[in-house]
């Protein structure tokens, strides 16, 4: 693994010499760069993270390791993986504007990004472990899988565009490689990081004795792998997802790879589910069935909202190579079946991603999930993590 | 698009002065280059081909322009097709080995191969035509896309090197964006280009007024782009194999991209199937049944050769992320199901792609076929845009 000789971990100390001479950063912040209130909140396993405060304002400054941070330099991690979320993060910014934090500034040979301070979000996990309830969370999370499944593809991109893409994305290979083995094939064997409740041993030999369950399993990691449909965010469970009860935002797309339509979507509706399912332990009854009742609303507007926005899209923005116009309105024929069938395939692979990373969530598990700080976006790459 | 500045055009009178001085060229033709015999035989509408033939041996230099030939400078087409022609004959030569010419040296910034000079093989698309048969040439067209569709694809190779490979052919973008219009959208609707002998025009119609049809052949054009599974050669029809009585050899792979596995075995079969059909303008009654009969041999041994030799490397090769043996055989399952699971999809897509091709013979046809020379390597570029 190649890092580039200028690079160097920024601190508490130094961060302020180092970044303050960027004007898109001084300018957010305001005041004397050596005034500037830093903090780092990457309690995690992967990246440093400071929330940067002045005069005007705060940013976060988020900078990749070249290890495992939890473990140490023995379990090393390539740092290019900030710049694909770089990469991600502006795209998505483009094609669902408004749900990804803004980026202000990127520093490539520093695997650094300087970017919107989210205020006063939280993590989605931590609400969905309070019962608390956010407006239009399902509709959101739906609506931002459809534009980004729908405009990374070439339903919408130019051919050129999205192989140059395409090109550009299978630079990432670390961090597939990771949701590769680690969700499609650790949990069907006795891999060494798995780790589950004892409880849980029947139904786990269960699924690893089934070879036609594992049969699709690993048809539904050659898709993932090898159908670059469009570009994912690759992470969408529930600590990617920061809220307040009445905004919703998604973080962290270092995982993004071009790959399945349907997988954003499974991934999101798993995590829905699996807090459905963990709800007993957090409320007491009566609470507990009005809550429950609201997450299953929130999957059924997911698909609903996916659904809606998706047909949107097809109506007025399909200006890409796949199911032209010149083939179906302007020859009188109605493209509406199409979408229909594309729709019920993306639902029915949707509904396998889920299943499979409900299925991780149970057998590969390698440290008991520890909340620690809950109120910024700099908890969250650990909070991911822990709950890995 | 950009040209390497030192990009020069060869010429039967530069030729051995340029090239004469490179030791894997010169060892093979034997003697002085000035007294190299040089014929230029791509009277084709793409590339300049020339072999080259001394004291030793011959070879034939294979040059791409900048433009389409036929055309003129007013139709440019990249000379980087030439080097994913050269990426791609590497690879072959690897996966399946001694179907593709031997490549002997290779000059980028010149989009310059010289390679192995087939010798007395002439074109398959004449031999059809002619009524000739070849020993085992369905066996052998089969196990070649096994082979490669196997070997190419993350049943064998690892992750990195897969996407590093899908990244590289990324590349190619010009060349595979003919085949997504020229194939897959314009024979359904009235594009500028198309052609077709009038008494086709109620089939044609009918084509292009079922809404169902377009979007089926549109879903499969969305594998075609995304879903980069495999090392396509991309362009597996009759024009380019070569063939003896006895040997078959696969040429041409300049339209190679990473797609679905499918895809050369269904454009094979489309060629035979077409083949098939158009005998009886060849042949006498009697004499035309029998070579009929054995079209439809080639045709079953396509399909029975890509199923047993993907089988087999399935048994002995799988080393890849995919269905890996920690799931199935080290836990006691055969993944035996699996394999014929994706088989029966490969052959139920490669018929969809067969229909699709033959589809765009009838429909798309920018001029009429005209057979030239046919004994060559060099007449095959020619020959398969003549029959485009």
């Amino acid at each position: 693994m190649e890092i580039d000789q200028q690079y160097r971990a920024l601190t508490v100390d130094t961060l302020s010499q180092r970044v303050g001479g960027v004007e898109a950063v001084a300018s957010r912040v305001g005041g004397e760069p050596a005034s500037w209130e830093i903090r780092e909140v990457g309690d995690g396993n992967l990246n440093l993270v400071f929330i940067v405060s002045g005069s005007h304002g705060s940013v976060v400054v988020k900078q990749a390791l070249p290890y495992v941070r939890m473990v140490g330099e023995s379990w090393p991690l390539p740092i290019y993986r900030a710049h694909f979320e770089y990469y991600a993060l502006i795209r998505q910014a483009k094609r669902a504007p408004g749900i990804a934090p803004e980026v202000y500034h990127f520093d490539k040979p520093q695997a650094l990004i300087v970017m919107e301070y989210l205020h006063p979000h939280t993590i989605l996990r931590r609400k969905l472990i309070n019962g608390e309830r956010v407006v239009r969370l399902g509709e959101i999370i739906g609506q931002f899988c459809a534009r980004t499944a729908f405009r990374g593809s070439e339903l919408s991109l130019s051919s050129p565009e999205k192989k140059q893409d395409v090109g550009l994305f299978s630079g990432n290979v670390a961090i597939p490689a990771i949701t590769e083995s680690l969700v499609f094939t650790d949990p069907y064997y006795g891999a060494e990081m798995n780790h589950h409740t004892p409880e849980l041993s029947p139904v786990v030999d269960e699924l690893r004795r089934n070879a036609r369950l594992k049969a699709k399993v690993q048809r539904l990691l050659m898709k993932f792998t090898a159908n670059t449909e469009t570009m994912l965010h690759g992470d969408l469970h529930s600590g990617s997802i920061m809220a307040t009860d009445t905004d919703v935002r998604v973080i962290d797309p270092e995982f993004s790879q071009y790959g399945p339509m349907a997988f954003d979507l499974g991934m999101a509706v798993a995590n829905f589910l699996m807090a459905y399912f963990s709800q007993p332990a957090h409320r007491q009854e009566g609470e507990l069935e009005a809550y429950q009742a609201w997450i299953l609303e929130v999957i059924e507007a997911c698909f609903s909202s996916f659904d809606a926005e998706f047909r949107y899209l097809w109506q007025t923005e399909r200006t890409g190579i796949l199911f032209p116009k010149a083939l179906f309105e302007e020859q009188g024929n109605s493209a509406d079946d199409a979408c229909d069938a594309l729709l019920e395939e993306i639902r029915l692979d949707a509904l396998a991603y889920c299943g499979i990373e409900m299925h991780r969530r149970c057998c590969r598990w390698p440290t008991t999930p520890t909340l620690k700080r809950s109120t910024t976006l700099g908890c969250a790459p650990s909070l991911k993590r822990a709950m890995r």
